[in-house]
């Protein structure tokens, strides 16, 4: 058997959020500190990717390493909030310089925040940069600026990777790393050795993409330096649990990373808008673990044959063998 | 020349926004007050829907009364707040009866306010009734009981109208009143006179209806009470300006009206995240004022008779020479 | 434990296929008789659904009910070929009056051949009865003629059953029976006891319903006569093998059924255009028996408790803890 | 006024279509010299693409120069057929090696039939190359198949230029050049100075790209080679005239190919199913000519200046105040 993987997850899958709606939140406020303090109790969690600024802490940092470290948790990244009020027209592709700049200096802090706690990567979301209505930008203009901002940050600081998580669209109606391939065009333009991507299962599944396939492509572009999972119902990002609704797929997915011996940690990026967020956390772990060992009992030979000859159901058969009895071998 | 149509707006089209990534808000906040002096500002307002309680607002009613009237503008409905923190597992379905209580409480104060106020409706927006993951609820549970709640109230303020606006999903991943017929399904099984639609044209767009059969439909079961009117890109409730992208579709929409007689208010259910709120406004209803000219010269027999043959590029043709020479017309 | 389930499929599901590429066919024809024999090879079918008129079949009657029986299988249902050349602006709303009463034609005679083969019901889908253009069609004039014209077919065989199997789309853009509360206003409206629907899995779940809710809702009703099951990708009617993708929302479909004590046909609509075609048909009921398993010793006490308070994670975890220990049970 | 675009279509534009449901077609067959005929018959036309083997034709290759001369028709592109019967599992990526050779051959063949009719370019449209089902195939192994058979063909011809029609799906559920970015990424990989992108307006809409956004990629890569224009209702590859939904985005398409100074044919991609199809290719240029005008017409420094700022508002008034006064214009 093998072993287990590492797990993590975005500590705001510890938080409480708000939307259009419900603007005074679902739930009362959790402070950075509980907030970590969920993320140990979860049990099975190794890292955390932590969002900065702190949003509403007004403690020490040496107070956060602190509750990490009584959590048994480390720092896996810092996802610079590049997203909030000031950047609601974009980061890098601002059209105002000022605010541009105003992007740069946060990431910049951000990433020696990163390097300080130790993190393996900064992670650049630029949920804001695109566009919403047709005709409002110059396509052109904006995705140079965007690798032109990129380049400057990524190229500063060579001792720190930074990956880009792509999106198709939310916040904006779209976005402009919206699927693996553009995100690849992109990295690929900028030509430096320490970019690369993050994988969001959820986007890329809603995305029209396949994410196994997904995946693959950016493996052999040895750009697949992280993933987050979750789940959604292929209509928008609705960051539900690992393994409610896309079991095969899901599966895939992590088949592809086996085959390919990616040795990342498996990390949630999940809102548990209405449920607790410690047992969110388990019950995807739970599938994970399941997921895993039926990688371990798959026939990958029998497999590999089926696919040289596109025989699906003679792969689905195979599939099912092994992830529809997974559970009474964990249990 | 026919009149031109009263013109309308939500309240909150003159608000800023928060969502789950700028928690911070798209702009300042803006009292209530300020956003009815900013809906005055459009110049072409008759009425407003107003949600209620008044976010955020310590003054008094009177107050909220006269800043209207210096403004000339009406309450035409009051939009009860049933989908905030309280009310995120549901209000008519919630599984907790003491919350179904609550919402109960809530809807019948706010159906005073509206008399009060001389509003024609309340409108219910249950945005927060219904699901998010397979097997969460009791389908046949959670449908009677919504049934249950709308006739208990609806029964007993027989002298004001009542609307559903229904909505594919959005925050919830499924919401139970999801589309026109199954909305007239829940409203005909109800039984009641003062229970009808507000069809929503986004909501219609982006759930695959034909907003214009959608009304047909409403109009011919005599429940089409009042519409909103807006655009997105069909993946999602983008709350765009009006004729930013379904030019065609939105003349059917108002076409389809026309045809009927309908004589309802052209209501604005706009979102300008990123936009001065007043001038997306005033866009909108220039774009409205161009529908409502090009209507005027259409020339409805031989639409007519295109559609009895079904021949969509006669209808097209017809549409195209009056649609796109609007703007001339009106400028 | 209970008893399996009847296994049906449509005789289609054993053809071969054409679409606007391949002109040519996927496959050398397969002639009635063929097809029968295949649906006698998958070994577990109990019925199945014939097309009327027979394509290319230039055979007597007697030779496809020896076929039949030599299969050990049943005709549940005829469905008259409503969708081709003749038919291609419509059956039921086709334009010209001429080519409606063609269509009424087929279908009583349909009819007939429907209750010599003693079926349980006729199949009408629509699929050719809608639009594709905005303003191509006046949708209250298509919205009645279909209500006609159905009245007027099925108050005129009283003795037998008819279904209306609803689809969102294809092949025209948009159909007239898209969805199942539009559905059943319909049928409400026309008021005749033996017009019910066919809920196709595939249909309702690429059409944004919740197949589950969907099933509830006919059955509360009394309106679900029959059922399709497939599976796809959530944009198209795939019409891929059960099980391949939604397993979850497949098992919540047939829990509705169970629970509702349903006791219809699990009847496959699979084109598998390029596999085995009686491979294909074993794959499905092959997961199709997990799942009727799964519902066996699924715990619906607990289940019921969890939906009570509409807990999404109490009700995975037992969904899981069964569906993924299907296979090991019964293989 | 610049000069009018070169108008173009594909010659199935003018055939009649089959689907799975319709097998015996939308009409009765219009053989190629008639198709070529009716092309002719448009009067605006100049240039065609030809689908190869002649499908159903048995004259001489003279006698199709003859018809395209007397129709003043000039072949622009040869269509090879490489997603009929023989290639439904796939041409370049097909898992038979001896069915690879055959689409190879095939593809040679139709490329020394392109250069004998003074062709542009050869479309390569695998749409038959991808998967069904999770599972099915090696990502790697297919995409890597892909690229290998594409270096071969186009190395072998530097006389002639290639292009490659991506799409998201149909026929297959996934198709291996699906979008814009991941198509520019094999081509670069590839390496050859002759193989560009063919852009299909409607699969770029339906496959959530922004038409002129893919556009302006494709061109910053000098590798748009070509476009057709048709439309759809964003879901499913409708081919619909030109300008029946999607004006704005259309309009913007063309903005964008006029601001590059792009000078390509505006062809004609659309299936008019039930329509007449030299009426539908003249509705379809009648738009295109709105469109050229009011592109004549725009205030580019005007937009230029409200993209600056990203303002969506200004730049749509700009727009709407050219494409709505477009048809008085023309007419």
């Amino acid at each position: 058997m093998t072993d287990m993987p590492v797990f993590g997850a975005g500590i705001w899958h510890f938080a409480t959020y708000k939307d259009r709606y419900a603007t005074d939140g679902y739930g009362d406020p959790v402070t950075l500190i509980e907030q970590i303090d969920r993320a140990g109790a979860v049990g099975d969690l190794s890292v955390v990717d932590l969002n900065w600024p702190f949003a509403g802490y007004d403690g020490t940092l040496d107070e956060v390493k602190a509750a990490l470290q009584r959590n048994n948790l480390k720092a896996i990244a810092i996802t610079p909030e590049i997203y909030t009020r000031d950047f609601v027209k974009g980061s890098f592709t601002n059209p105002d310089p000022g605010v541009r700049k105003q992007a740069m200096e946060l990431l910049h802090q951000a990433t020696e925040l990163a390097k300080d706690l130790g993190c393996s990567y900064v992670k650049l979301w630029p949920g804001q940069d695109g566009w919403d209505y047709p005709f409002q930008v110059d396509y052109h203009d904006i995705w140079n600026l965007a690798l032109d901002g990129l380049r400057d940050l990524v190229s500063a600081h060579p001792d720190i990777n930074f990956v880009i998580e792509y999106k198709p669209r939310e916040p904006r109606v779209k976005i402009i790393f919206p699927n693996v391939a553009r995100t690849l065009l992109g990295i690929e333009k900028i030509g430096l050795p320490n970019l690369g991507i993050l994988l969001d299962f959820g986007h890329s599944l809603y995305g029209q993409e396949t994410p196994a396939d997904a995946a693959q492509l950016a493996i052999d572009y040895n750009r697949l330096f992280a993933i987050d999972v979750n789940d959604n119902m292929k209509g928008w990002d609705d960051d539900m649990v690992v393994g409610s609704v896309h079991l095969v797929e899901t599966f895939e997915f992590f088949h592809t990373l086996r085959k390919n011996n990616w040795e990342g940690v498996w990390q949630l990026d999940q809102f548990p808008f209405r449920e607790d967020s410690v047992e969110a956390a388990k019950q995807a772990i739970r599938f994970l673990k399941a997921v895993h060992h039926a990688l371990d009992v798959l026939d990958d030979d029998a497999l590999a044959a089926a696919q040289a000859s596109h025989d699906a159901l003679a792969a689905q058969r195979l599939v099912q063998k092994v992830l529809l009895s997974s559970m009474s071998e964990i249990a």
